[in-house]
């Protein structure tokens, strides 16, 4: 049996790539909790170099004795250098290089990049493995919360069946806001760029790919399967109005942005969408830019872990976990098994998953608008649960919103119906589509 | 650096020493996933002894070809065994003599035994370290849910300030059932029983010492000091009553048993007592038999684990992952720290605690009765922030109940305060006390 525990002394030895908000959080850490951590880890963890562009940039964390590299790859080549902490960030140029540089030359990785081990996370755990290096990314998914390593490691003898999550802090802090406000997305959205929770370009965040990449690392990891990113079904929320969140306040429902993904007797369904879920259910709960990852594994059952999902300081306690557990000699298979062992992820069709949609129309309010809509939609097979109209003017012929909510129907016989309803000369906007998630 | 993976294929041999439902779902378990344990731990988990009393009793497990020894002890000299695990359970005899002689012999132990820990945790991790022999109990807090490898090894890198624990199923079933049936507590215990969520003798749960024991083994898991059950405030469920939970209801509480350490500036505070909270706190949510902790790390912030606290499987789920951890060669230290390292706990001393407080009275009815409680409370120096007085009957002299809710007042005026009241004569039963957590 392997001793339990480290007898080295001697510092693990970091470089740390890329000093934003995140690579200045973990070196404040590292600085502040060192004779703590020391304790903790079995041995100190050290930074010996960094790498950024601009040296002379105002950065929040203390100076300190280490080289300074103008190319991250520099910290590859630099023979002190035990481990490489990627936070550049995205799929490729320097960030890929400099991973793939470091596992080809038998360094341990951590990396906060779920973009780049969304798109090559399988080829990167195989270089890891081959070299016998270390590959650890638990800051990559879900920030400050250690999901990975519970999936991994805590729950290792459950065969999982579910994941849901609540991985974009962005989406959820302007979808809480507008429920609690009742102001519409576009508002909202500016407010949370000012307020540094969007960026001036959100669309990685709210058009829901950000959820995706995470998504799909957590499939991988709680089914054992190659990292499939193209395979995740992705919608943002853009289409979310105040309309919809009243309409779902007063139906005992709250929107959120869900990542779901669901072993399936068709296989694995991937997906990131708003989501109807019952105002009762615990991940209802879950406000603001907090993060939330449920799972269910055949033998703990249902298992929730929330907490914050972004910022500098959870996502450095996150980035030092990994640190941690190479410092203790703590071994890992970044997927949960060796790479080669984890078998191509057979996709669930979209098209045929399977159940009840809230869909909101706006028309122009005349006679025969809903025996129109209502004929499409038993031309498809589905039926209505039930309908409400709002807004009703005096006037005829204004514009007022419909909201439908049908019972279980599939996706490709509800994405025919709204292709339908949207050429009616009466509906005035593409129809909003939200799915309605039992959980 | 250390190697990344596992390469020997060799199973790790594991002697189990008791088959009762923990015992019989650990081998299930094992059974079951034995392929995809196999390639997640990096080798097989397989066990070659176990040890019962009685051979014939029949088990919910698969049959195996595993070496009976009617003797515990004798998984220790059975020189085959690498990893004992304990499920006897009690806090002495047989499950003591085993843990320490399997460590003695430098064999690893895996144990689900909270109150062998509760009263000897520091002096085992010593011996456990002596031996370089591996001591890991996952499962005796908090059931299934990882809860020791997420503040261990996920929160490695935050100071913790603060725990607060959901860590008995039965005192939470029993609470939830009361607060959706308005039952009082001794029927619902009745039903409990039936159901077999609570033992014929449930003082263990019911008094709060099985949260004491738990909390007992997380505060020094997550204030690195040495476990002290002794310093832990312990209070059960017994004298709440349904009047108090329908208050609580009313006033946006729900009461909940909560267990709690928390860093104070006099020391380290560790209390398990029945707490009204705000219902809109997510761990107000938290009901039947589901556990949840939540932990406040400086980097971090507030994280919440919720899932499932007991039962055969998902306590198997907790025994595994340790196993699978050792199959995997992880190292860890049982509390943190090396256990030379784990500080004496400077106990913050309840007296001096400073909370609001909910009290409960059963007084005559008659003029008067409120001024004399009034007095005694000015006296002591509490204030009163509400009072509500409910059952008031047609006839004078019956008994009504009177609830009362404090400003912040110290532990030690409130006690004696407690105590006079108890004295008046018109006051029927000793008044009932619960502190209002802010959360």
């Amino acid at each position: 049996m392997t001793k339990a525990y480290v007898k080295s002394a001697a510092p693990l030895k970091v470089g740390i790539a890329g000093l934003g908000v995140v690579g200045a959080g973990v070196i404040r850490l590292l600085d502040k909790q060192a004779s703590m951590l020391a304790a903790r880890a079995g041995r100190p963890i050290k930074v010996v170099a960094v790498s950024a562009r601009d040296k002379r940039k105002k950065r929040d964390m203390p100076k300190g004795n280490w080289r300074w590299h103008t190319d991250a790859l520099d910290l590859v080549s630099d023979p002190e250098v035990e481990v490489v902490v990627e936070l550049i960030g995205g799929s490729e140029g320097k960030a890929r290089a400099l991973v793939e540089a470091a596992l080809k030359a038998g360094k341990g990785v951590v990396t906060a990049n779920k973009a780049l081990l969304a798109m090559h996370g399988t080829k990167l755990a195989m270089m890891a493995e081959t070299k016998d290096a270390p590959l650890a990314f638990e800051a990559a998914v879900a920030g400050g919360i250690p999901i990975l390593k519970a999936l991994r490691e805590g729950l290792v003898g459950n065969r999982i069946e579910r994941i849901t999550g609540i991985l974009n802090g962005t989406c959820n802090y302007i979808l809480t806001e507008m429920r609690q406000t009742g102001r519409d997305f576009g508002v909202v959205l500016k407010e949370a760029q000012q307020l540094g929770y969007a960026e001036a370009d959100p669309s990685f965040d709210v058009d829901g790919i950000d959820a995706a990449h995470k998504l799909a690392v957590l499939t991988s990891l709680a089914f054992n399967t190659q990292v499939d990113f193209k395979a995740v079904h992705v919608e943002g929320i853009r289409h979310v109005s105040a309309v919809d969140i009243a309409f779902a306040k007063e139906f005992g429902y709250r929107i959120k942005l869900l990542a779901i993904s669901h072993r399936t007797s068709r296989g694995i369904e991937q997906r990131v969408h708003p989501c109807m879920v019952p105002a009762d259910t615990p991940i209802a709960h879950v406000d603001g830019v907090f993060n939330a990852v449920a799972a269910e594994g055949d033998y703990v059952g249902r298992m929730m872990f929330e907490g914050r999902g972004a910022g500098s300081n959870p996502t450095a306690s996150a980035v030092v976990a990994d640190l941690a557990d190479l410092a203790a000699g703590r071994r890992l298979h970044a997927f949960g098994v060796p790479a080669v062992k984890l078998q191509p992820l057979k996709a669930a069709p979209m098209a045929e998953h399977v159940g009840r949609f809230y869909i909101r129309l706006i028309v122009r309010d005349q006679p025969g608008v809903l025996a129109d809509v209502s004929a499409v939609l038993r031309d498809e097979k589905i039926s209505i649960e039930s309908l409400v109209q709002r807004g009703r003017s005096e006037a005829e012929n204004q514009p007022v919103a419909v909201m439908l909510i049908s019972h279980e129907a599939r996706e490709a016989d509800m994405a025919r119906a709204m292709k339908k309803i949207a050429k009616l000369r009466s509906v005035l906007q593409a129809p909003a589509l939200i799915r309605i998630e039992p959980l």
